[in-house]
């Protein structure tokens, strides 16, 4: 398997796990060490194991369903470091009712043994409509 | 000058390019290759030279005056690639007047010779108030 196969493969397990709203099956996406980071959609930054697992909990207990459609991945490997930019098309089913949106994500991957370990997610709300001018900074 | 000292550099001269509002100086600071990436706050996905430097000169003839802040950096370097994390505390003075806003940045770059080069900005607004719960995705 080539990286960019390995880095494709371990970006599906992260959508996979997300998917499931199993806190067990997350937990071994992430490296687990206190450089990680995760942004979700409109949150602060979140650092280390604890308070990242933690929000994943609190998702993951708010939501019935989570599918995601993955479109336009981005891949950039430059030794044990890799990144996929990738745009989320999200379908989520809560207590409000079922919504779509869609939200862009950088994750970045470090390469520990044979394996791609999640270091950083960085999830953010697309605001521009899809055939209009960007807005601006 | 340690690698890290050589990021923070690197990433305070595309903050000094940014608040420049002069193409000249934020050309420097990309890496000329069609896989770089720039997500500005709320806008779609851009790749590639041409349509990142487009976007780059819009911003800058949209304002008069940008100044940023940054706060809790966070650093990650493997090799020849590494993340900068930050928080970019933003004035920016326009035709509409004057804003401030929130701005989590996630910033990589690639090492080629003796500089860290920019390939991926990915730049997105920060929705939860400061001291309140943190919204679900």
């Amino acid at each position: 398997m080539s990286d960019q196969e390995a880095l494709i493969k371990a970006n599906q397990a992260f959508y996979q796990a997300f998917e499931s709203l199993d806190i067990e099956k997350m937990e071994p996406i992430w490296l687990r060490d206190s450089k990680i980071v995760c942004i979700h959609p409109g949150w602060r930054k979140l650092t280390g194991w604890g308070p990242i697992m933690n929000s994943w909990e609190r998702i993951f207990d708010a939501v019935f369903e989570m599918k995601f459609e993955l479109r336009d991945l981005h891949l950039l490997v430059s030794g044990d470091m890799a990144v996929v930019v990738t745009e989320e098309n999200l379908t989520q089913r809560g207590y409000e009712g079922t919504m779509r949106t869609q939200v862009l994500a950088t994750n970045i991957y470090e390469r520990v043994g044979s394996r791609w370990m999640m270091v950083v997610h960085h999830g953010s709300p697309v605001i521009q409509p899809a055939d209009d001018e960007p807005p601006l900074q």
